[in-house]
């Protein structure tokens, strides 16, 4: 390339883009001053990760991504078919990973039990919460228990997964409220320090938010959380909004669907609300927390501007990256040796930092 | 888009890119199976980093980023030019962090004795080592110094910077014996554990070679080590050296000058012995490892891929990923917050793992 062609390189990218009437500009930013104009790319599966993996991150963008329902009565539809699916594989994840799955009702709130086949003599006074994820619309009832069954199988933790209510049964701060039941009624039989809270994007988000409303409502703050990919700001504010869209084949951009999930949930209330956004709360006096993403996950930003915040308020934190991950795709093939390895850390964390 | 539009994806952007005469092919793997056409983007400067970030990241691509000089002659001129624009900043640095420098020669090599205004008790003991980066073939003499300074600075920390020969004066494995040479020289006055070992880029590739070439020679590992992004992986294998191309503004390309630095530096020498690709390495026996990158790093996929390696050896090791930035800028500006945090968050690290 000449030094007059890359002069023109913005004006050629603009022409390109005119042209060929593909969505370039992720935002309509294209001129301003120190913005970078990066060509289009073939992005190739790489050779570093699992077959399993490789499978998942060949896959093309999610179906529907860009499908934007409106209302609670809207995702219905959208909800039951996503939730069909996962379903199917629930039988085969809990034999493989040999974890008995039982329904429950705590103080009102509908929850799974989840138990492994064995629990280590280390974790039999300890309890887990898991608040699944789904952009607070998504995976009802047991398409909740994915994550739950890889932290109880790969852990060997008793896990607690709550089925929160989500739209149209309830809206902000329903979730949350219903997370609160649940660590409430498990501090009567349980040392806060025992107790962990894990989930992974809208539960990364929702275990966050619990961490404010615990601090808000004086209760203890449990002995660890992992956060996985948090939702921690959904104002379409971090760099891999950008630099991730249209290459992240899960969320694939911050004007999909997860983000008209979360504006339905969040019925008209701010959007930068910490209970909303908890990169923006006060996280001094949160437990020892422990953060995963890849390296392709439209989160990135999300998961390490929360890990650099916890750090500046001294708080006990660790990263883990997953090469060529889009969002949270190490809780999705349980047979992956990335699972095994992301959970399997989780736990190893877990249990450096829970009581006994 | 309608669903035909994105059928036609693939098309569109290769006819985009023809007319358009851009790089869009970073790879020429544009029709592979699983394959991700991601089109071209505008990239803003985000809201979530510092003024003096902001700065840094808004700078347009590397000049010269795809100039490829193929023998250590040939570098000269380059070296000279970049270097001379680093040493000009090194007075103020020293000024600002109250950091002395003084030049020295340890058992036939060059170095610099970095030494902060006041060394706190509990380091008084500890003694560090500095590989400078620079792609094998940039910042010598005192452009080595900027990394030195930062954690000497911040840390509060005795640092040796090694002025390791580079082409044309010696090729591989040049740098890794004379940064041996000085380890062995610190062996003979200072405790193993009180020693750690730190650098960035090429620096960062060194300090796990060190590690590597320590263990062979049945050398005692130091105390903890924090490699910067390192060059782990010079095969051009990661998948952030497809996903960050043309928009990590420092090393641009995998096929840029960084590259040719390297093929110049090994001479010959295949790029994948772990003394030039660490990431195939035995990491066994490392010691704590702090490894740090940005989210735009070309070099991410190289820094994660380590994280998770030195993880599967059992050996304690922490991440941290800093928000927009692209190749070590974490190291460009003394005055940034990100600059303060890292290198504070490198220093806390150490003071967790070395003897006293």
């Amino acid at each position: 390339m000449t030094d007059k062609t890359r002069a023109a390189l913005p004006f050629l990218l603009v022409v390109a883009c005119l042209i060929s009437t593909m969505p370039c500009l992720v935002r309509a930013q294209s001129a301003l001053e120190g913005s970078l104009q990066v060509p289009a790319k073939s992005v190739p599966v790489p050779s570093t990760v699992s077959p399993q993996l490789a499978k998942i991150i060949g896959m093309p963008l999610r179906k529907g991504w860009d499908v934007l329902p409106k209302s609670g009565e809207e995702w219905v539809p959208i909800v039951q078919a996503t939730a069909a699916a996962t379903i199917k594989n629930i039988p085969g994840m809990r034999e493989r990973l040999h974890v008995k799955v039982e329904s429950t009702i705590i103080d009102g709130v509908r929850a799974f039990i989840v138990t492994p086949g064995t629990i280590p003599a280390q974790n039999r006074n300890r309890v887990l919460l898991h608040m699944h994820g789904g952009c607070y619309v998504l995976n009802p009832g047991e398409a909740a228990l994915p994550e739950a069954i890889f932290m109880a199988g790969f852990g060997g933790f008793k896990v607690i997964s709550v089925d929160y209510r989500m739209p149209p049964e309830a809206y902000f701060p329903g979730a949350i409220e219903d997370g609160m039941t649940v660590y409430r009624s498990i501090l009567k039989t349980t040392d806060p320090n025992n107790i962990a809270v894990f989930g992974s994007s809208a539960g990364g988000a929702l275990t966050l938010e619990m961490m404010l409303k615990a601090k808000a409502d004086g209760l203890p703050m449990p002995g660890a959380i992992a956060p996985g990919t948090p939702m921690s700001d959904v104002t379409k504010v971090g760099d891999t909004f950008v630099t991730n869209a249209m290459l992240d084949n899960v969320l694939v951009s911050p004007d999909g669907f997860c983000d008209a999930g979360t504006v339905v949930y969040a019925n008209g209330h701010d959007l930068k609300d910490p209970l909303l956004s908890p990169v923006y709360g006060d996280m001094k006096g949160f437990p020892p927390t422990i953060l995963t993403s890849g390296t392709r996950d439209l989160l990135l930003s999300n998961t390490v501007r929360v890990h650099r915040k916890l750090r500046e308020a001294f708080v006990e934190a660790q990263l883990q990256v997953f090469e060529a991950q889009s969002h949270a795709q190490y809780s999705r093939d349980d047979t992956s040796p990335e699972a095994k390895a992301a959970f399997e850390e989780i736990a190893f964390f877990f249990d450096r930092h829970l009581g006994k």
